[in-house]
């Protein structure tokens, strides 16, 4: 690191850095090093690397002994430029010190302006603007900003004010001035003084007059706010590196606050929230950036510049046009005008939402600026989201929060906005839905059994649970409105009734939740369904009448495309796989066939099933169970057509269908006709200590062959008689929890048994293959000897995740929020793959079989399948598909094309 | 397979095969080539191969086609030798049909003899022998067997008896006859036709009179007993893979009932029960082999064949000296006397107890026979535990004989003490053993069905049959202690009683056998250690006095001299410590934490803890139990001296520490003086659905910090105060349940913080290490990154085996027996290593962690530590130790040193 270059200077129409160098410069300082190369203007200055940055924090806070230096010969060049001095007495420069990270993050860190100023130095600021004024009130705000964030004079405690303030306002009383506009250059330079002695007295250090001094202490306090706690928790929620450290940017000062001919504001070339092609911003006359972003003025939108300054704002239109295409993106851009003189203070790709990252990506493509590749890897695969989900009418919200009806937040599950009358019972919500009524089902959490309650709620809420808990499973599959984890409900069943903020919410009451901000809303707020919907799904809304949705439409045909890794769905049910298919789904990845065993009459015999006690009885009960799961079967077959279509066998533990609560075993002991002392037993008998490492997947298969030889049969009847109907029926029979070569044969033997029994009866031929889900590590390590067996391996990285990690979905959230705000897992394993761990043995597991059977399809039906990241290791690993939720059909597209694009 | 030699013959001094080809020929048919080859008399006849077993099984029951004429040539070469003609009305040629696999297995395949016989080829018989009643009882004999074995006839259900033996019966009954012997040629020549037609009615098949028919059908018969019941579940008992196969030997029958001047025997080069060096052995007068093993008679004991038959005698002598210096080992050998002609019918390794083993790899040393790493070879490690089986305490016997409750003495086959309940079947035994009960099972003979019986009882106790019955054999490998020939005994299973020394004994009530003595006893004596525990725990006994304790120790020390891998223990106590230490232990393992927290004021501080609901609370109760964890690890450091102790923090979840049912939770709030609610609430809440996967281990540490934090203080403060002692501790402070680099680091940083700060108080400079138990597949993935921080690794097999498997060790009884049953697993992973799919892992981690961090100490402390074939894994790895509990340690210094070797 020697040799390195630690300052890289700019200004007068020449540069040391350049845009593409936003990893040593951040992105501000190559950004202001791009514009001045490009002959716009920029006060000159200089930046000192993000190198320097990890140096200081590897060296105890000092910095390599070459900076000094090289920071005094880019001082001197900035002098040379402005032809001013820094620390002159009569003509001073002054600077602002900034910092700029790689990637934005914006009001995380410090700033000190001013820099520069002392009792001498203002005297020369004085004699340059013939404004004493301007100059003392520059000073006190120097003073200020450098004694809160370089000499840490902060507040105290919760309930005290900030310590400047209060000398203000102390000022403003005895002055009896109203606005700070009232003090005159006295009363300001008198600030500058007893913001001093504040200083002096309670951090115990003097303010530096020396100009030098004041630029290193704001230099290292800019170093030291990348690692202060807004900045840590920032990087924690965007996964920004900590090891990527953050530059300074050290330029001269021009003050959009020296009068009435001066201002400043922020601009982007496009409306960053509809993405409109428009220029759009706001600025203040007579002020200083900051005063823009605090908010404590009302800014004027930017076209009023153009009466204001027409000469400024022609320039300004000029540069943002020229800034467009220069880097065909979007640009938000800072700007200052001194004196009728506009300068440039930042350019930067502008932060947008979903839809406006849409428009602006298509219409870019349109306008010749940047090719279908480019519009494709410009829209966060997430963001697709906000195209989709229902939402509330916004007036409506503002609303209700004016009124106090905002309850809670909990996790925002679910996408979307729902509002019903409250129940807190899976049946009462069925029954409830069977009149008519839209409700909310609110839980402690949900288990399987709530399924039917479920899907007839509008939305559901939980005290419990994280965004991988049953209840946000279940929702995102079926794409219902979901909030969990709201842990301010105290839900009593009894009762019928919960106590959430200081309310009482009683069965039957009117709520609102919204999935997509985790609010949770006394009352019913009025909602839309998002216009993409309105095309893709009700058809209410023709194609030519959207343009949303035709910008959608365009996107996803170019991602598609570009992409070569296929996607599929995780559907259990007809209407959910023909909404899949609106949504683009190639075939069906997961069809969990235990869904299907839930609601009345199939419950019944199927825990008629569990309950026999010979081979016989258990073989009646699943015989009355075969037509119906034929017809399930049917549905999904007719709605996919002659796209693949996986269904996995039975997989939970059987005592996940039997009753645990007293009351309901008595009722399921007279409806049986049994003895309660017989369920109870066959309870307790079927209880387990850790039922996700128990009896369950394919270990049913072994000890209890007869049930998925009924399943089998029922997937093949149904292939067959949909076949018979000209549709060319491709069905994938998965194998779960295999583990050991052995199960896997056995249980192929058992498969093969029963198909080509049903082949030979109805004399269809049809097409099947027999796989397995990879749901262990031992399933990974031993995936060639699995692979002789099998003719696909679906990764089911849900199980694969807890057994690797030993860390159980459900158990976890004790913990593991505390875990990912520690930075101990940088990501939430259950959300995004774990490619440094799992991820080895999803390598090794697709490499073995590969081995072993050439071509062998593989995919992934975990949740991860929708998740980008994830799906892109899917890409990089060499899968056939993914496969998600209906809903996070299109963004596992837009991300496969992404990978396709060698996005990592 | 096409140019494989089928068929190899041996007789009048050439053999094709050798004692070599046990894989091709079988172990019996090896050593019948083997000794023809060295000029010892064998009846001439020919083995067929194992491939063609495989065969037989790959290709639906069937032949390879050349083996027809293969067998043609020998039978015609068996022929020529013995001067007589298979089939031949006149001088007909009989065969035996045996079967031999690569490994004895004892009784449980199948056996035809007198094969040729027929209503012809009988007469032939009566000419050759003169001796029409022995024709005809070799013919009915030979029919009842072949009714049997090859055409099925098996008693139906479980009350029928033996339908041949019913017959007889009948017959006896009839004639009023006794004994078999009381019958007359024309009895048993009505006999054979009622065999016969009983067998025509029964199975609907005739008995096949054509001789070559016979031999055909008799070598399909024993193939197929390859897979019969009985050695199915032998070959799981002793993991002999099923694609070994079993060979069939076909040879010319000799007589030993063929009058007075005939016999059979076996006998040994060894006492197979002690390992005494002496002739050993036991004959019949005019008897068949099977008459030997089946127990049926009690034979006499060889030393008498020397007065009946000196010549034959002292050539079996020469035989049986030739044979141990030829295969340098102690052979069993079964030899028949036709007309005072010795023939010998088989040898092979002789099966012995734990005690003859080392008796004899020992003596065989001292005698210069082998040398010391053959004799480390020669013993089974786990029959090591025969040394360490409690012995009944003398005084207590003594009492017993003087109230009379000596009820009798039968022969030693089993050394031993076993005291449990009697009960009179096998499947009793098994039911009983189920449920907890230890059982004496009691037989008047036992036989190959029983084997799951005399597994499941603790002691064997039989009225009839010498030490080289089925009983005698089983129990001498199982290492079951065993007594037989008791002839005192007159057992009625109907009734379920015994009769015995004027006594009667029902099932249910207390027997206790000695197995060394021969003795039995009424009631439960009571044990004290064996011989061997009286020098090495109990120093009641000088190692001067005790041959037994020489031996052990001799070949420990040899064992220590060969092993590279060292061995530690699993101790929590200092008593286990230092016991440990007795057994040879080189330091600790794993010394388990949570332990210590139970019993007394430990459990009530612990559980102060868990409740507490601030950080202060928590803290108070933590430095109550810190002095208690301190004098704990005090006690055990100063117990293993200058060994190494691996102290594991805190790992089991906090739930386990407070009690479930209401009661005790009433109790507890009633000590703690806090409302029963908040003990339930706090129940609740720590409540998991699969605690396995919960919050666990050094997530415990990271939610916690405090309390490991309070076990590294205490921990580094015993070590100081230890070393002031002038003892050179090493502490191994080891970090549970990492799977993650951060965890690692986090732990070790707040461990290294604790340490230092003891450490700088007290000025006592201790050894310590930071290091971690690797038992989740992630930590194998990532061994690299957490060996950064850890500086040992120790395998926590248990764990992994659960998570690799996805397998709950407390859930999987329900499936698992099943598993193994179906051969799904082949081993049990809880008992043995999974080294196809977790020894991956295994292998992984540790090759990432030394890759990282030179040198890395790595040990294994799972419960797969004292089992032999897992220490041979763990050396073959590259570990630097194996840990396990006391009384495994010396299993463990065998099989380590039998690694070293190269034993696989």
């Amino acid at each position: 690191m020697s040799d390195a270059k630690y300052v890289y200077a700019f200004g007068a129409g020449k540069a040391d850095g350049k845009a593409e160098m936003k990893n040593l410069l951040g992105g501000k300082g190559a950004n202001l090093a791009e514009m001045t190369n490009l002959g716009i203007p920029v006060p000159p200055g200089f930046t000192i690397t993000t190198e320097v940055c990890n140096y200081y924090y590897q060296h105890d806070h000092s910095y390599p002994p070459a900076l000094k230096a090289a920071v005094e010969t880019a001082l001197r060049s900035v002098e040379q430029i402005m032809g001013r001095k820094f620390g002159d007495n009569q003509n001073p420069l002054l600077f602002s010190v900034r910092s700029g990270a790689r990637s934005s993050m914006p009001g995380m860190m410090d700033t000190v302006l001013n820099l520069g100023l002392n009792d001498q130095t203002v005297q020369g600021l004085i004699k340059q603007t013939q404004n004493e004024r301007f100059a003392y009130d520059s000073y006190r705000r120097f003073v200020s900003m450098y004694g809160d964030v370089v000499l840490g004079l902060k507040p105290e405690g919760k309930h005290e004010q900030d310590p400047f303030e209060v000398i203000l306002h102390a000022k403003k009383q005895e002055r009896k001035a109203q606005f700070d506009t009232d003090l005159t250059a006295a009363d300001l330079k008198d600030l500058v003084a007893r913001f001093k002695e504040a200083i002096l007295k309670r951090t115990g250090h003097a303010f530096p007059d020396s100009p030098e001094e004041q630029l290193w202490g704001a230099v290292g306090a800019v170093f030291r706010s990348w690692h202060n706690d807004r900045a840590n928790e920032y990087r924690r929620m965007y996964r920004i590196p900590e090891e990527w450290g953050t530059a300074v940017n050290v330029q001269a000062m021009v003050f959009g606050n020296s009068g009435d001919n001066s201002g400043t504001g922020v601009a982007f070339t496009r409306d960053p929230a509809t993405g409109e092609n428009r220029f759009y911003g706001e600025f203040l006359i007579n002020a200083q950036g900051e005063d823009v972003v605090a908010g404590t003025r009302t800014p004027e939108p930017i076209a009023k510049l153009n009466d204001l300054m027409p000469k400024a704002y022609s320039e300004l239109e000029a540069i943002y046009k020229r800034l467009e295409r220069h880097y065909r993106d979007m640009q938000d851009m800072e700007f200052t005008i001194e004196d009728g003189r506009l300068w440039m203070l930042q350019t930067r790709v502008g932060k947008r939402t979903g839809s406006a990252a849409i428009r602006i990506a298509v219409e870019m493509v349109d306008e010749g600026i940047i090719d279908k590749r480019e519009a494709v890897k410009r829209v966060d695969p997430d963001q697709l989201n906000q195209l989709l989900r229902p939402i509330f009418d916004g007036a409506d919200r503002t609303a209700a929060v004016k009124e106090g009806r905002l309850l809670a937040k909990g996790l925002n599950a679910g996408p979307g906005a729902a509002s019903g009358r409250v129940v807190f019972s899976a049946p009462d919500a069925v029954d409830w839905a069977k009149r008519g009524e839209r409700v909310i089902l609110v839980r402690i959490e949900t288990s399987p059994e709530d399924i039917a309650g479920m899907k007839a709620a509008e939305g559901i809420l939980t005290a419990q649970g994280g965004m991988t808990s049953h209840a946000a499973l279940v929702a995102r599959q079926m794409g219902t409105v979901c909030v969990v984890g709201c842990s301010a409900l105290q839900i009593d069943y009894n009762a019928g009734t919960m106590q959430v903020g200081g309310k009482t919410v009683k069965e039957g009451d009117w709520l609102s939740i919204d999935g997509s901000s985790g609010e949770v809303m006394q009352g019913q707020l009025k909602t839309i369904p998002s216009e993409v919907l309105q095309v893709l799904l009700l058809k209410t809304a023709k194609p030519e009448s959207s343009p949303s949705y035709q910008r959608y439409d365009k996107l996803m045909t170019w991602a598609d495309e570009l992409r070569t890794i296929r996607v599929r769905t995780n559907a259990d049910q007809p209407d959910q796989a023909a909404e899949a298919i609106a949504f683009g789904a190639e075939g069906i990845g997961l069809c969990r066939t235990e869904h299907m065993f839930f609601g009345g009459e199939r419950i019944k015999a199927f825990r008629k099933m569990i309950l026999s006690d010979t081979l016989d009885d258990r073989r009646r009960a699943l015989e009355r169970l075969r037509p119906i799961q034929r017809a399930d079967f049917e549905g999904i077959f007719r709605a996919m057509q002659d796209r693949p279509v996986t269904v996995r066998l039975l997989d939970p533990p059987l005592h996940e269908f039997l009753p645990q609560k007293e009351s309901d075993i008595l009722e399921l002991a007279r409806e049986m006709e049994v003895s309660p002392e017989k369920i109870r037993a066959r309870v307790a008998s079927l209880h387990e200590f850790n039922p996700m490492l128990g009896h369950r997947g394919c270990r049913l298969g072994v000890s209890y062959p007869e049930i998925y030889t009924m399943q089998v049969q029922a997937i093949v009847e149904a292939a067959c008689a949909v076949k018979k109907s000209g549709i060319n029926v491709r069905a994938e029979i998965m194998i779960p929890l295999v583990g050991h070569a052995q199960e896997m044969q056995s249980m192929r033997e058992l498969a093969l048994r029963a198909a080509e029994g049903v082949i030979n009866e109805t004399q269809v031929q049809v097409d099947y293959m027999i796989g397995t889900m990879i749901e262990l590590p031992r399933a990974c390590l031993v995936a060639d000897k699995i692979a002789e067996h099998a003719e696909f391996f679906s990764f089911g990285t849900n199980d694969l995740t807890q057994t690797t990690y030993g860390l159980s979905r459900d158990d976890g959230g004790r913990f593991l929020p505390d875990y990912l705000d520690r930075g101990i897992y940088k990501i939430d394993p259950f959300v995004s793959i774990d490619q440094e761990g799992m991820g080895q043995l999803m390598r090794m597991g697709l490499e073995k079989g590969r081995a072993q059977r050439k071509g062998l399809k593989v995919g992934i039906c975990g949740e991860h399948g929708g998740e980008p990241a994830s799906v892109r290791f899917c890409h990089r690993i060499g899968m056939d598909y993914v496969s998600c939720s209906p809903y996070r059909v299109p963004i596992a597209r837009l991300a496969a094309a992404q990978a396709a694009l060698g996005v990592e």
